[in-house]
C-alpha cells in the first residue's frame, strides 16, 4: 500500500435487493467527483463478449453523469492507461482476467500509476482480487493459466469477494468458504485475508482503508466488522 | 487415455448418508484384488499434516485387508513410486497437491506407470482432479502457484469432482458451479468435462471408462448420466 493510491474495492457488482451496482453508487460518484474525473476507462478482460459487458456498465454509469470507454477500443490498451485518469475493472473470472492484464503489459504499469496517484481505481469482484497482493483467494475456477498469482498489489493483503460463510447444502461435502480461507492461511506465503461481503465496499485513501457499503466483512485472522476504519489492522 | 491405465475417480471421499469411503468400498477392493494388489501407498500431498492424514485413511482401508503407507515416509518418493502397484492420492487442497507432486518429480513418473498398466491409480477430489489432463476444473482456491495446470493426464479430458449445481444460496450473486464450468468451456483450450457428483466413481481400464457409484455425472456440453458406459462419448 502506497501513500497515494486511491481506490474503491467492491466486493460484486451485483447485491441482494439491489439493481447492478446501485448500493455503490453513492460512493462511485462521490470517489469520481472527489477525485475530479469525468472520463472513465472500462475494463472488461474478466468476461467474453467485451462489447457487450462495456455496454451493460455504460448503461448504468452513464445515466449518472460519467463517460465510460471499453479499454478494448483503444488501439493501444498501454497507452490509453499512461493517460487515463480512473479506470474500472469488473468482475468475471480471475484468472482469465490477469492473465490478459500480463499479455497487455497492463499490472506493473497500472500498479506505478495508481501507486502514484495518478491513477483512480475501482474494481469489482474479479477486478478486486487483481488490485490486492496476489489471486491466491479469488473464488474463480482456474479456466487458464496467468503467468504469476501476483497481482497490482494496490493493497499489500488479500481479499476475498463475494465472502459468505454457509455451507452450499448440508448434504454438500466441498469444503465452506471459511475453510478455502483457511487452506491459505496455512501456506507460509499466506498474507491476511479480508472477506468482503457482498455489498461491501474497501475505500483505499493512500494508508487509511475504510470499509464502506452495506453488508460487512471478515478479516482472517479473524475479527467480524462493519462499517469501520480498518487501516490499524494491517 | 491410454491402452493399459487402471484407475478409480472418485468425485469425494465422502457422501452424505455413508462413512469415509464407504461408498466406495466394493469398488475399491474389487479394483485391487482384481490386480492382485495387497499394499497401497498413500499420496496425502493434498493436505497439511501427511501423519494424521495417512492414519485417517488406514483406519478405513486397512480393516478392508489391504496394507497402506504414507509416501511421506519414504526417503525417496519417486523410488518408492517406481515399485509400488497402487497408490490412493487423497483429496484436499488440488494447488497444494499438484505443486507438491511437481516438486517431488512425480507427475510423469506416475503418468507413466500408468499408462503401461504398472501402477493401478485411486483418486478422490484432488486426487482426481490431478489424474485427468489438467485441474482447470478444481473447485479449490489458488492457495499456491503450481509450475503448470497440466496434471497427470490418466484421461483426456477434465472432471469436476463434487460436482453440484444449486446457487450457494438464493441471495448470494457468485456464480452457480455451471456458470464456472460453462466460463471454462469458453476456453478455447477447453476440453469435455465430466462433473461427478459426490458418491459417484469413473472407472478407467484402458479405453473403457465405466461410471459408477451412487451418485451420476453431468458430462459438458451436457448429458444427464445414471450408471453406465461413457467411453464412446469421448
Ligand atoms: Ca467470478
Ligand atoms: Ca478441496
Amino acid at each position: 500500500m502506497e501513500q497515494h493510491s486511491k481506490a474503491l474495492l467492491l466486493s460484486s457488482s451485483n447485491c441482494h435487493g439491489y439493481s447492478m451496482l446501485e448500493f455503490a453508487k453513492g460512493e462511485i460518484c462521490d470517489f469520481l467527483k472527489k477525485h475530479d474525473v469525468q472520463e472513465l476507462i472500462f475494463i472488461p478482460y474478466a468476461q467474453k463478449g467485451y462489447d457487450g459487458y462495456t455496454k451493460t456498465i455504460k448503461n448504468v454509469i452513464v445515466p449518472w453523469g460519467f463517460t465510460v470507454s471499453g479499454l478494448h477500443t483503444f488501439n493501444d490498451p498501454a497507452e490509453a492507461i499512461k493517460t487515463a485518469r480512473a479506470i474500472f475493472i469488473g468482475g468475471g473470472n480471475t484468472f482469465l482476467l490477469l492473465k490478459t492484464l500480463y499479455d497487455n503489459n497492463l499490472v506493473s504499469l497500472i500498479r506505478e500509476r495508481v501507486w502514484a496517484g495518478d491513477l483512480a481505481y475501482i474494481g469489482s469482484s474479479a477486478g478486486t482480487n487483481v488490485a490486492t497482493k496476489s489471486i491466491h483467494t479469488t473464488n474463480d475456477m482456474p479456466i487458464i493459466y496467468p503467468p504469476s498469482f501476483d497481482a497490482i498489489g494496490i493493497v499489500p493483503f488479500n481479499i476475498n469477494p463475494h465472502y459468505i460463510d454457509k455451507p452450499e447444502n448440508e448434504k454438500h461435502k466441498g469444503e465452506t468458504r471459511d475453510q478455502r480461507i483457511g487452506e491459505y492461511m496455512d501456506m507460509p506465503h499466506a498474507s491476511t485475508v479480508l472477506g468482503l461481503r457482498e455489498g461491501s465496499i474497501l475505500h483505499v485513501n493512500g494508508k487509511s482503508l475504510i470499509l464502506k457499503g452495506v453488508a460487512g466483512a471478515v478479516l482472517f485472522k479473524k475479527q467480524v466488522l462493519t462499517q469501520c476504519i480498518i487501516s490499524r489492522m494491517f
